[in-house]
């Protein structure tokens, strides 16, 4: 019954598999090799982006990071949600990146920012001179930390505020599946169609073994990023690793059944959890849930074989704690099932 | 009547004297001159704290970034007030020093924390590992950014909550001067007795040219920091110059006179504010005084000669709008009683 | 005939195996899994250094500049042979995690640093104070850059140099197994029991798929290097695929047999166009071999297939041109006869 | 007899006097002045360069590193001559402030970069791509730290060769009075008409108090260069006393009268040292002096009242070393007397 995380599952089959097919012979080193570019090419497709710069590399963090040090000046402001994943979990690596950018948190239910909580804390900086810095970029997650989506509506809400602030719109694109398939728009309609300028493509939490993307919808945005990802120690040298676990997990869209499956599992848990007379905490749309336990019958479920992270929230107390329960493309029925039961 | 800021007043006489007194011939330059040494040991007395490693700089921003880049790890946080200056006006310099540090901002009543309010925001980060990161540094301000003052016990109060999150602690002394004219303890009192570890001590807006001053209380904590005072350009190479200002400075308690005026006279503006019905909205404690006034009335101001600046604050709307006065040792009587009069 | 770059080969079988195997169900995340904890005592073996820290990581480039990072403050002096890596082909990376540190570049033939050139170069900085920065850190590259190694007494001797100096050893070992190889000493011998304080150990290019390891031999030097790895993004989710790659390439010593692989096909091709007239400009000591051929020859080589880099050098001229040949685990028998036939 | 430093001379009384009278009364913060806008509109006039961007501050260091900063991406390299200041004494500024960029130090006699030299050492890096970096920045050092001079021909020549390589040109300028008053020609023949597109104008050096200027003479260079300035902390709050300065600095060509009395100062003293026997090692064209003299000479010298400093050079030995003498403005004939009796 393992819930922890999405990253503690393993790589789906067919990337695995291109990972071994890929390895026949030579091949040149550091992107130049004939896979990158299919690869490139085939995530241009998905996103219906055919002049998009495409950038492969290998963790979520380095592609959040990189992608928002191109984006933001040094003297620049990041806005994201207050629960967003490079302000919680990455140890200050955008604002390191983006050589001492600041990130300012942004309320809201639910892991999502609201265009108002956006607005009311772009107007905290009205102003832009040398002391006050510059209001530079908008950070989204999608799916956000919390399980919750934003659909192409609502991206487009936030981004316009953003621009209207003359700022940039990034998507920390971690759990991207995940909403494209919460939200049964195309991946286009979720970014660039609605406002994105640049995504953190992430394929590592859904199926792939290290591989995530950082796409700049306007290639004039992408200048020099070369250097960036190089000089961090992001372009790896056997880039057809890189190349052949995309190409595997956009084939056939195996990416997007990858994260239905997730989701359709987190849904039946959610069901079942919500049948037993346990509701979630958290609107549950994406591939996590969130929800409020009697802390002996977390404790029996591990015992009983359940992985799952405690999540402390406001409202736990001394008898009751709220956990995360994370499905992916690995989730099985039995665990869902086996979990249910246990319950 | 010049309310606009205390960086627009001048020099004081004996201060500027002294600049004239200390350019007798040659002197061995980068702080290796006498003056340098008497004026460290002065600030040392001052803050009779015998032991402490005191360096000269020319602004407040310099000190406070290099002080806090000092302090904090570059995967470290530094909790500070949501108006602090480090926060608002010096356009990302702390977390650039410090190698990508993150602020975390904390609300609190008219510029101050508490250590209620203070203690729940370190609460939002309650694990250190590599992905969260590290709790490192509070930063208090004081006098704050609103014209209020954390007496001693409020500071050891801020200070232990710090102290036991596993934090060091940084007073940004921009103008601490008021802040102990307002509390009329000493500056003992005020920092390390109430268990701050460094401070960046202002003189510039209280009768200086260009002085401030960064204190470890502990000189173990100052290892290496000469390599980077140099690096970021602080460290003047005709060095008896902030030298002699701070010898004036601290000569005769010139600081806390200078404090003492300009408190008073913020107080008495006040006084008369609130005669002629004009309530300020934040406490008035040492030389700031926030002020919601009809706009017409502060257009017929301006045009009688009133500089002072537009302070957006809630509340405001299109008839009435706050704006900040602040006095400082230049302060006359006369352009109090003019501006009451104006009034 | 690919002779082009050992990061043009691909992944040993038993290394894809080993992917392959570590494929099976759910594991911890970010390195808490059990294959980590395996792969991190392995290295300890390989290295006889029972209180090693050991991080595993995907790129060369990372595990160098955060090794230098972690080793060198931002106001020091890294020493390196001025044909390094870290100089010529990282776009600045040590510098900029350094926060800022700079290379002293050292002379030297054959890529080979030796005592007295480092000793030179380290009296250009005679002094340490906050103008002149701190001599901190030597990089020995071993196998260097040129094919060539330094054995066990060569490394101690540099080391020496270092260490009365004041300074800290690094070893860039991204080709650290050819070198063992070709001294036939054991890695202890050829690190820390010469004087190296960490290596930055190298797999990619000798069978692996995406694989280094930055290792403190003190463990007290990789304080907090845990944070640095996170935040530069080189933090694998799916660690185990970091931990199954080492497992795999230590098991039976099977990276030592590889490099072994590697030099001898290097041997053996050098030794054929010395046959065939043709001398390597450098002593063939590992996998590279540097030799000046006629400028159409090379043309008429590509023609048959060869790949291989131009590597412009001194003594070049519009005739003859120097190209690179570097063989690897994967080189095989019919390619070095292929070459040296089509000579 | 003080010959140390230029750095240890005072300010000159009609900068000291400007300061004084800049006390007058309330003046607006941050370079918002009257004072400043006349000054920079000075420093254009001195330059010729109507359309000039120019930023006043006070140390060279930070005047240095920031124009470094703005003209070098992180991933570039900055060639200047292995003795410049840049790189002995700065303990790393520039490669810090712009994010990590590498000097690329050039030899040359006497202080002095060649075209030659120049042109050999970017050939060292012929090519950019993300793992090369790029070549970026030419900066020249005028006055050499060796007392020499380039006269504006071979500026021209210096600056051509950086522009044939993409590059743009820097004067680190802390005694570009100097070069002035010694080639005698006009500040823009020495800077933008001999290819220079930044110079760090130094004042401190050559009698003022605390006093730099970085100026672009493409003003689109100087994008968002204010940020820089400011979150270095470079902005003084109270800006009017850096104006000051400098215009008592331009007024009636002070700067070039003082530089010529340094260079002046110079000149006498050599011929006198010669008279005596003793010949410079480097050619006496500005306000530098550098002499090989027995040991127990300099020993006596210092007894009578000589500073200087001791400046280890290649030829040195038990018996004879090298000394440093440094006129400035405030040199009298009487210590160049006194200094020519006791020898």
């Amino acid at each position: 019954m393992n819930f922890g995380s999405d990253n503690s599952s393993g790589v789906h089959p067919r990337v695995m598999q291109a990972l071994v097919d890929a390895n026949e012979g030579a091949a040149p080193s550091y992107g130049r090799d004939d896979l990158t570019r299919r690869a490139c090419d085939a995530v241009r497709e998905m996103l219906d982006a055919p002049e998009a710069a495409v950038f492969l590399l290998g963790t979520g963090t380095g592609a959040n990071a990189l992608a928002l040090a191109q984006m933001c000046p040094p003297w620049g402001r990041i806005f994201c949600h207050r629960t967003a994943h490079i302000e919680t979990s990455e140890s200050g690596a955008p604002a390191w990146m983006a050589g001492g950018a600041q990130l300012a948190l942004v309320e809201g239910e639910a892991g999502r920012m609201t265009p108002a909580t956006l607005a009311a804390r772009i107007a905290d900086y009205p102003q832009e001179d040398e002391h006050d810095g510059r209001n530079a970029v908008l950070s989204i997650t999608n799916a956000t930390e919390w399980g919750t989506v934003h659909d192409a509506a609502g991206v487009a809400a936030l981004a316009a505020v953003a621009r209207d602030a003359g700022m940039t719109v990034h998507m920390d694109g971690a759990r991207f599946s995940n909403a494209v398939a919460a939200t049964g728009v195309s991946a286009a309609d979720l970014t660039w169609r609605a406002g994105v300028d640049a995504i953190s493509l992430g394929g590592t939490k859904n199926g792939c073994l290290a591989l995530e993307a950082v796409v700049f919808f306007d290639p004039d945005h992408a200048r020099d990023f070369s250097f960036r990802r190089m000089r961090a120690g992001h372009l790896w040298s056997k880039h057809r690793f890189l190349a052949a676990q995309m190409l595997a997990w956009l084939e056939g869209d195996l990416w997007l059944t990858l994260a239905r499956d997730a989701n359709a599992a987190a849904a039946e848990l959610a069901a079942g959890l919500r049948g037993a007379g346990f509701q979630p905490t958290v609107p549950v749309e994406a591939n996590e849930i969130f929800i409020r336990l009697p802390r002996d019958l977390v404790t029996r479920l591990r015992a009983a074989g359940l992985r799952a992270a405690d999540w402390p929230t406001a409202g736990d107390d001394g008898a009751q704690g709220t956990i995360r329960l994370v499905t992916s493309w690995a989730t099985t029925e039995d665990e869902v099932a086996a979990l249910l039961r246990a319950l």
